[in-house]
């Protein structure tokens, strides 16, 4: 069979076969990045589930409209107003099969082949994936502590034609870990007024916030339309359910319905009928409390216990929320040595040249924390410090 | 914003507009596919809901691997073989977000800008505006009251460049709601194998056969691998869940999942969970049987409204089974006229036009009987009758 040519450009398979080692049974895996299942609220779900059947079985189980449940669509807008002081009509809101749907639709709303697709250095690698099938030429913009560099950002804008979007992640980023600061913030905003380059926006993990203030979204600051904002239900909820949305201006909303439509006709009726009866019933706002309070543990044993193991010139982030964290080598240590010798130890993280469109190679590895108890997570950890040290030797 | 080229090759805005219209309210639509929600198994659902997440509600709830839920993929398997003679391998089946995902997953996976995909002429509406996001040529095949014609088909092959696959819909097709004679799906088998031309074997309505013997699907006779079978819930369980499946040869089916990772991660584990629950415990076969009878009583009561009803000059198919029949009228008659006339009578149809992908002006319209009560049936063909004559005068 004959392939369309995108195909050629679908993730490498040098990677796929690194993921899938760290999949193997015995290993103590820091790769994925999970919800803790014990924070599920099966019971509630059950309980709101026979209702909801009860209730309007006929119509949850039957063919609905693309754009989403309207009601729903109005508790997203105002969760977005409550918890991420975001303004937003629920008319401008799609509801999504996860927002992993989403990144693929703004490659298919704005990629031809060849158009430049700015993102953070490093970048989700789940993002950067549902991008390539559209084959971008990808620039990747600097980044620190801090965030994105703008004026680095500003630099590529002034001097490169064809750059569609920049994909960013200011909130406890996949993989660093890393948040941008309100300055930075401000900053990019007006970079991307100044060029009119469209920004999407990706925040799966706002509400999981461990220390410090909530800072105001991109979509909160933007004030020409440019801003597509987009959020899930997978880490406040549950991901089995792949319920995502888009927050954008209406015009931009419109392209993405009638995308919607060819790509899926519209998200399980089902699902979402489960989450807004979750959402009028049951307290989400507690629920999100216990995960916050579980995962902000779990951090601080993981930071103690990279404290307490690993050796010295490993250097690590200290996210204030989030799922991850970014740890980097050594100069001169290769991350593919610390990988391999981590997977013969039976533990595992995901290689950080993983996160990188452009082949790099790196010395660092993303970590997450939310899925393991902490003898697990402290096990893992030593496991890997044993694994780093043997590549230093 | 600057969007992809493929945007300007997406649905007519022309044929949005007129479906739009067949959407008002107080109008006895036939322009839908919708099944008769009154047949959902509402009851058994929230019973089976209830056990499966008292049972592995973590599980069901989290992450889950893209393939799909591995005892559904083997009870699809089975079903195939049960229901549609068609032997494969639960390694081969990948569960999707609806068959519509298939349908958008068959264009990115084979058209590349320009690449020649052939499909029945007349053909279903939403399979051509998934696949024009990826902005082929169509190349229609002529067709009969027997299915596709093979010699036409392979005329084209013989002398055609770049045809990537063809989309057939050989049971009840939509939108004409007629059937392939055995002897054309062998013959079109042999075009097809001697041209090596992938086949898109779309079967969304095969169980719901009033009259007559199941056929052999074109996947049961191919020996080649050249066949991937889109099969889906929606018509034979409930659509609100969106779950539909594919099966293909095992090479086709891994690029399949590397494109499902990036366009969804995977589809509700949720509602595959439902479905397998459903399938263990209780009737599917029973119910499809409720199904089957409701239906066949529909299309019959719809048949003798047009034969009592309709003026001379008119025409229609008399489908085997599905959810849709094909009503053409007089030459000379502009179905614009005839759906216009429609609309002012409060009813409607999908004009014929909308399922053809290269702008024809057709006599036609796409009729749906299976989600009325037997008096609105009766009412709506009255109604439409009146609209014919008055555009016919």
């Amino acid at each position: 069979m004959k392939y369309a040519g995108r195909m050629e450009g679908m993730q490498s398979s040098e990677i796929r076969e690194l993921l899938k080692l760290t999949a193997q049974p015995e290993i103590i895996s820091f790769a994925g990045g999970l919800p803790a299942p014990e924070l599920f609220p099966v019971e509630e779900i059950a309980k709101v589930t026979t209702d909801l059947l009860a209730k309007e079985g006929r119509q949850l189980l039957q063919y609905a409209t693309t754009e989403g449940r309207p009601s729903l669509r109005a508790k997203i807008a105002k969760r977005m107003a409550d918890k991420y002081h975001t303004e937003v009509d629920p008319c401008d809101i799609l509801i999504t099969t996860g927002s992993q749907q989403m990144l693929d639709f703004c490659g298919k709303l704005f990629i031809n082949p060849g158009d430049v697709v700015l993102c953070e250095s490093p970048s989700y690698l789940g993002a950067l994936n549902a991008f390539k099938a559209y084959e971008p030429k990808f620039i990747e913009v600097p980044t620190d502590d801090g965030g994105l560099i703008p004026e680095e950002l500003d630099k590529i804008l002034s001097t490169t034609p064809n750059c569609k979007f920049i994909y960013v992640i200011p909130d406890f980023q996949n993989p660093t870990g890393r948040t941008w600061s309100m300055e930075r913030r401000k900053a990019v905003m007006e970079v991307v007024n100044k060029h009119n380059l469209p920004v999407v926006e990706d925040n799966p993990y706002g509400e999981l916030r461990y220390e410090g203030e909530i800072l105001p979204s991109l979509k909160s600051l933007d004030t020409k339309g440019l801003v597509m904002f987009l959020g899930t239900f997978s880490k406040i909820f549950a991901p089995g359910l792949r319920l995502g949305w888009v927050a954008a201006e209406h015009s931009v909303f419109e392209k993405f319905v009638q995308i919607k439509q060819s790509a899926d006709l519209h998200t399980s009726n089902f699902d979402q009928g489960v989450v807004d009866a979750y959402m009028e019933n049951c307290d989400l706002d507690q629920h999100v409390k216990e995960i916050v309070a579980l995962y902000k543990h779990r951090r601080d044993v993981i930071l103690q216990a990279m404290e307490d193991n690993f050796p010295e010139g490993c250097t690590w982030t200290r996210p204030e929320g989030g799922l991850f964290l970014w740890l980097t080598f050594p100069e001169g240590v290769s991350a593919l040595k610390v990988f391999n010798k981590c997977i013969e130890a039976k533990v595992a993280g995901v290689i950080g040249d993983a996160f990188y469109p452009n082949d790099k190679t790196d010395r660092s590895m993303r970590i997450n924390f939310s899925n393991m108890p902490d003898e697990r997570i402290i096990e893992g950890i030593q496991r890997m410090a044993k694994a780093i040290k043997e590549a230093m030797a």
